[in-house]
């Protein structure tokens, strides 16, 4: 890890530039496939996923049969440990519901706002070296909770044509309607314009890598909503003397395994908690299965010591980590005066691993200072919400000489004239 | 309009289709003018708004002075109109606040969301026939009310270079910090990426023309969030005896005047309902000054008569209108039934240009179908939600083995570690 003492102001673009690249030659691939599949559908899906995951596959669709035996073959263990996980992400997401509220801006004109499912999902589950079921739990709970009709995942297939069953035993578990298996451009390309099976869908969820990433991107062009950007993920932990340096270190080794391109950084007005969670975080990286990944990100990766909170708090918010830890007696001044990150872990006990899996709260977050602008995924994301209105006679002869004056003097003589009609009437 | 009686399903499609087209064309435009912009900053700026508004302008921020002077010069009468909205607004804005509600998923396990604005914003308003001084209000007063910290308003000047007074009194009035004068992509390019004067902003709202659109959507390449796809404006009333025909005859018109793209549907049970509607229009067509427009949008329409209030329901939420009118005697039905829609209005005296400008309801909402997946602007659209977390000692002992399991199971080691060295040391 690189250290950086006291770094002047000017310098902090460059010490939070995140380790990103965006190569321009995706998206002609992305173009390619997406024109394929909307022509091709079903068949063009097949081929892709013989390309490029190795599987001859005849049906798409995982069979019933197939998803009611993954259950069978989970440990006990884990099926318990899904089932604390999703009880707690329900209860966190349940609670997100909102009642309607019925305003009286004026007197007799009503206004009220009230939400509705989005009734077609897509969820997008990469494959790769780990299962991520636990990301099934993260989109297809709150997708259930809002009430989506069809809830239609997506992840590639192993070299045999077989999905994880811990994915397929979450899946079924969360209400999913239909596994398909394909994975990568090909994937969102079959949500965002449906073929024989795969259905359109209105909004795409989910992480994956650049190729994922910029399919999502590139199915915004025919209308398809998707949660937000995606970018390697990253962890932000500002700690003082109150931290426990080996529960610091690892946490920023738990980031660090995600992926070689992941980013930590800790953040301390000390120099000397910085040396010993630097020293704990050496001993602790030895003894890692997934060693040579969290190296190679660590690398990329910062121990920051600064003057003052103030500062500390500057620099937070101007780099937006998706995952924030504060480990710091001031707890109060990081939470309250925190601005831009996705999720917000305090205290000595609260790793970032329990918001990944059973905490409760969402570990589809935005990356790559995405969080100055999008919000975590939770259960508005699987909703829209529609405005309502209801005007009495008396409330649109309260309001309807402001209506009047307004459209005339934006020039739309009938906008005007839908109010004047009324107002006759009531004379 | 045309005249659609009992359509046979499978015309659905055909009928509900849109009459917008994409050219593929200006997104090369776009591409060239966002490089030019963030190679030549406020240079780049100048010289686009010299070339598409003729308008050759030494400052592209509206003055102090200037600002102050739009007061004197708009009438009473409008300053008393714009009030009233403003409060309105205001009113029905404010009332989207949440509090926090802290829940313990799990004993000794503390999630929470807390909402923050976003800090930087920039309003589009376009420029054109008519000064969208409403506009202003809608986009600038959820803005303030969300508490975001540099509100950016874009719009392009006249060939002298000036902006309306009226847009520049809505702006003063609602806090907006500074009045860029530059319309078109290069006033979005400006937003992405800062120039000079015009700082870069983390999120772009606002309506525009199919330029604006494709320079929004392209924006989102480089981090930049927007508000929603932009479409022509459009209006769906569903009809029935108790309607009145003149009333929803003005309704449809007020939507028609929008553009010669704008598209209006008349849904009803009853031909009697739909002609007498019928009738109106065209006498009321005769009489508006934008009669031309109106026209020429109203050949995109159509007046369809199903045979159900089911089938009616069905075939809104297929259209998924941006303004949706029920005027019928079963408004709980169609209300209740809506899943598709960004704006909702009900009976006799809710015509859609109260909700345009002052009844409270946002008027920046999701067009061309996009009600599918978005919600109109509302408070959450300035507001990113951060995910909270404090977990006990107890807490973690609570949850840490089924978090310690799904880790190891997704292969995650580091991540199980984080868990088991902090209940090793609660032991």
């Amino acid at each position: 890890m690189k250290k950086i003492i006291n770094p002047d102001r000017k310098e902090w673009t460059a010490i939070l530039k995140r380790p990103t690249t965006i190569s321009e030659s995706i998206e002609e691939t992305v173009a390619s496939i997406f024109a394929d599949i909307n022509r091709n559908g079903e068949e063009g899906l097949k081929r892709y996923t013989e390309i490029f995951d190795g599987a001859a596959i005849d049906d798409v669709l995982v069979s019933e049969t197939t998803i009611a035996q993954a259950e069978e073959q989970l440990p006990e263990a884990l099926k318990k440990a899904i089932a604390v996980a999703k009880e707690n992400i329900e209860a966190f997401h349940s609670a997100q519901k909102v009642t309607k509220k019925v305003i009286e801006t004026t007197n007799g004109v009503f206004c009220w706002q009230e939400k509705r499912p989005i009734q077609k999902v897509g969820l997008y589950i990469p494959g790769g070296t780990a299962p991520l079921f636990s990301t099934v739990l993260m989109l297809a709970i709150p997708a259930k909770i809002a009430g989506c009709s069809e809830i239609i995942l997506c992840t590639p297939p192993d070299k045999q044509g077989n999905v994880n069953p811990a994915i397929l035993y979450a899946a079924q578990l969360c209400g999913v309607s239909k596994i398909v298996k394909a994975g990568g451009i090909q994937a969102i390309a079959a949500l965002t314009f449906g073929t024989e099976t795969v259905p359109a869908v209105y909004k795409i969820f989910g992480p994956g890598n650049q190729y994922v990433t910029t399919a999502k991107q590139y199915a915004t062009k025919f209308g398809v909503a998707i949660d937000m950007p995606a970018g390697p993920s990253e962890l932000l932990i500002i700690a003082d003397d109150s931290s426990n340096a080996a529960f610091v270190a690892s946490d920023l080794l738990s980031q660090a395994e995600h992926g070689e391109d992941s980013q930590v950084l800790l953040i301390s007005t000390s120099e000397k908690v910085l040396s010993e969670i630097e020293k704990e975080l050496a001993l602790q990286l030895e003894k890692l299965p997934r060693k040579k990944i969290a190296q190679k990100s660590i690398t990329n990766s910062k121990l920051i010591c600064v003057k003052t909170d103030d500062e500390a708090l500057e620099l937070i918010n101007e780099y937006a980590p998706e995952h924030l830890m504060v480990c710091t007696k001031n707890t109060d001044f990081y939470c309250n005066g925190i601005v831009n990150a996705g999720s917000v872990f305090i205290g000595n006990y609260s790793p970032e691993s329990a918001g990944d899996y059973a905490s409760g709260t969402n570990h589809t977050l935005p990356t790559n200072g995405f969080a100055k602008a999008y919000s975590g995924v939770n259960l508005d994301s699987f909703l829209k919400t529609i405005s309502f209105q209801e005007i009495t006679a008396n409330g649109i002869q309260n309001i309807g000489s402001a209506i009047e004056i307004m459209a005339q003097e934006e020039g739309l003589y009938a906008h005007k004239n839908a109010v004047t009609l009324r107002l006759k009437s009531l004379k």
